[in-house]
């Protein structure tokens, strides 16, 4: 079937192009003809329905409650906490009319210059601001903590420069606001929000990632500490994940929440946001997709299982038909979705493309030869392997396979990383290896001057300071100085 | 307990006030303080996700896929459609600026005026046009018809006047877009989508509703015909709580989607839309509610069952936690949602009366008699009534009794309702009585100018041509004229 596909570019010859004709070509999204919004095709966005339903059933595990809070901020707001306005207010979209007219010439409309905000309106970058505003409202007593809020929408960051899911200025997300009466829970809470992101993209997106903690320099406007989950692509370079800040008493006091503690005593109520978006659809293709298209782990897969049936005269495929239904009975029960295309304007070798194209996990080809001999084709999407089974037990295999295939993405994707991350402690080694991908562990001094000279020199950045490696002191391999922490340095996307 | 209620104003008293104050203290929505925009709070939010996911459930049923498009649509997009421009492109926001920067004294941010746009952007009022300026893309041949896509999002519509759920600038909703090869299918498939939001406002919410087509004037701008569910409040206003589509060719002509059909000859693409919204949450609890506050349909309800032990010594409370656990497991393995309630920093007073007024359809009170008895008392909260059961079998009691509340409310609603349809024909006697509300089921001549007569002298407009009515012509009470059928006219939301 690889000849038919040979129209998608090869990840070897360009990454960054495959990558581009894969979300269209797989019909998961396409620019839309407004300036960096994507349109999220019906196919693209059945999986951010999965992830989302799953990530929201985590999440309500933990004590979390759905909300909805406006779209449209008031520009002061920003200007409230004196970090956060420097890393969100500068490229935003600005409401500052709500009226149109007709114009002279009575074939179109303009802006009704007598229709201008007395102050302008921010389409949310993110939305501290106004959950902070209306907390004030309801906190008033420790009683009241914590609040754990999420909502699932979406946001709007002006970018110059976008790239399907991974930068576009629209996109959807969800972002968790949460207030509580001690530092201490507030910073339990920001953990425990990075570990839930770290277990969702693990064994439901069979992504491997690092957890670790932001430098100063890449801490999220407003925060004390951000968290962050890393993923390493096929092209070694990091895509951040997810992301869980604990922000302190700065929203508190910026907008002055207080509240009355067991002593009667006023205090600050403390912040937590953590939040995923569609980006994460980047990171699942980047990390599993092949040479023939979409590679979906099970769990994510509108499609799961797939039957095609061969063979041209009719009462052959009406037998196929007929040996078909028990088994797409027998799936459905087990909760497998299945889809048996025997749609007679396409012929199977077209079939089977597309359904590579499009990742479908499992694929079952059935002929007339098949059934007199009570067997089936049965393809694994992840190795393109083919065998040849028994009908009989054939749903229960394949429930079998697709946890298999969950697995085994997961192992490849996770040795194909473990392999490119190197411990490195010489610069000119560091710079001549790391625009061939990988993640370099390596010791830093902790200043943002050898951070800034570090992504100068290689556009390289700290990931993060990783959790779960063992640290030993060192010495900074940019400054010489003395290092406590090994780092995760890695190009971005 | 009603006594501890009586903070919120009855419904003969003040039927908008109690309205307001219910959706404030049931913890709903609140404002914002972006003008217009609402909050909707965790436990209103638990009640809209109920109805997303069962209504998105029937949608998939009838072949629905769900997507998503920019929120923003350039200006002139707007202008294509020429009554739709008319309808939609006067009262919106309308972005102009990509930018702010710092102001001259340092303590706040103003808009860039180098960062003009272009052309303006439009926060979508609705997205027929961004969405078939999309569809141009996806149509070119039969085969790819027809398209059956929706979108949750949010929309935004500057309103002057704005009621919490009712009219707000923002809101949530669901809106289907659909193209199709022939007429006949675009109509039955706008018909189909009524069908749809009526068994659903009927079957999940409890609330009766009329189908049935708008007036001319009426009509969505855009569209052929608009079909519409109408529901009956208990001040005998009508809500319009659900509207779909036909839209002809109107948009495929206005952006350009030609198909191949199957003589290879091109033909614009026939579309609908049908779109419902949190105004289905006003429905929701103008229907049912009462003076003492919410009522849920179980169907829809965050809590379906709440248990509460009285009983202040701890070895009691001990005793009847002991006692529930086992009825908590049962329930939930139902899938009924049930809260145990346990909290010793409230009465059980208080607690009674905030479930009531959060509208929790059953309540379980248990103490150390009814321990000693085998016996529990039940509450409802549609009737109020009480009555003790014995412990032994309570779950599957309670589990038919969450079937005859989500019944018995419904049945209730259509009694109301249906005592409040009047045949009219004489324009002196509807003048008279149409302001105490109901529904009046009167002849029209057609006309838009009677159209526009009634809703000058009485504030009410025809809701629609009802089906399911049986109709004899006759003559129109307010111009003589003969009439076909008779319309249904009322004063509304």
């Amino acid at each position: 079937m690889a000849k038919e596909l040979d129209f998608l570019t090869k990840r070897s010859e360009d990454y960054s192009r495959w990558y581009n004709e894969l979300v269209v070509k797989a019909d998961l999204a396409e620019q839309s003809d407004v300036r960096g919004c994507m349109v999220i095709k019906p196919y693209g966005y059945a999986i951010w329905e999965k992830m989302q339903r799953l990530l929201d059933d985590r999440f309500k595990e933990t004590g979390v409650q759905n909300a909805y809070f406006p779209l449209l901020i008031p520009k002061s707001f920003l200007s409230r906490e004196a970090e956060h306005v420097e890393g969100f207010a500068k490229e935003c979209a600005i409401v500052t009319h709500y009226r149109l007219k007709t114009n002279g010439t009575g074939d179109g409309v303009v802006v009704d210059p007598a229709a201008k905000l007395e102050e302008e309106l921010i389409i949310r970058p993110t939305s501290e601001t106004i959950i902070w505003n209306t907390f004030k409202n309801w906190i008033h007593s420790y009683r009241d903590l914590p609040l754990v809020v999420n909502q699932w929408c979406n946001v709007m960051r002006w970018e110059m420069r976008t790239r399907l899911f991974l930068r576009t200025s629209e996109f959807l997300w969800q972002e968790g606001h949460t207030a509580h009466a001690t530092r201490e829970e507030a910073e339990a809470r920001t953990r425990q929000m990075i570990g839930v992101y770290a277990d969702f993209a693990e064994k439901v997106m069979a992504v491997p990632v690092i957890q670790g903690v932001k430098s100063e320099t890449e801490r999220f406007a407003g925060a004390l500490d951000t968290y962050t989950i890393e993923a390493m692509m096929q092209d070694g370079k990091a895509l951040q994940s997810g992301t869980s800040h604990f922000l302190g008493q700065n929203f508190g006091k910026a907008f002055d929440v207080q509240f009355l503690n067991k002593e009667n005593q006023a205090e600050y109520a403390w912040a937590t946001s953590w939040g995923v978006s569609t980006r994460l659809m980047g990171a699942l293709i980047m990390t599993h997709s092949d040479d023939n298209g979409l590679v979906l782990p099970p769990r994510l897969a509108p499609i799961q299982v797939v039957i095609i049936p061969i063979g041209g005269k009719p009462e052959q495929v009406a037998a196929v038909d007929a040996a078909v239904a028990p088994i797409m009975d027998e799936l459905k029960q087990m909760g497998i979705s299945v889809k048996y295309d025997n749609a007679d304007n396409r012929r199977p070798g077209f079939k089977f493309a597309d359904y590579e194209l499009k990742g479908v996990p499992v694929r079952l080809v059935l002929g007339a030869r098949d059934l007199e001999n009570g067997t089936v084709e049965v393809m694994r999407r992840d190795t393109l392997e083919k065998e040849t089974r028994q009908l009989e037990g054939i749903a229960e295999y394949v429930r079998q396979l697709l946890d298999d295939i969950q697995q085994n993405i997961y192992q490849k994707a996770k040795a194909y990383r473990d392999a490119r991350i190197y411990e490195c402690d010489n610069y000119e080694d560091f710079k001549a290896r790391v625009k061939d991908g990988g993640f370099f562990l390596c010791h830093w001094d902790g200043t943002a001057e050898t951070e800034a000279k570090i992504k100068e020199d290689t556009q390289a950045t700290i990931r993060c300071v990783p959790f779960g490696f063992e640290q030993t002191p060192g010495v900074d391999m940019v400054s010489g100085k003395p290092s406590v922490a090994r780092v995760l340095i890695a190009r971005s996307y």
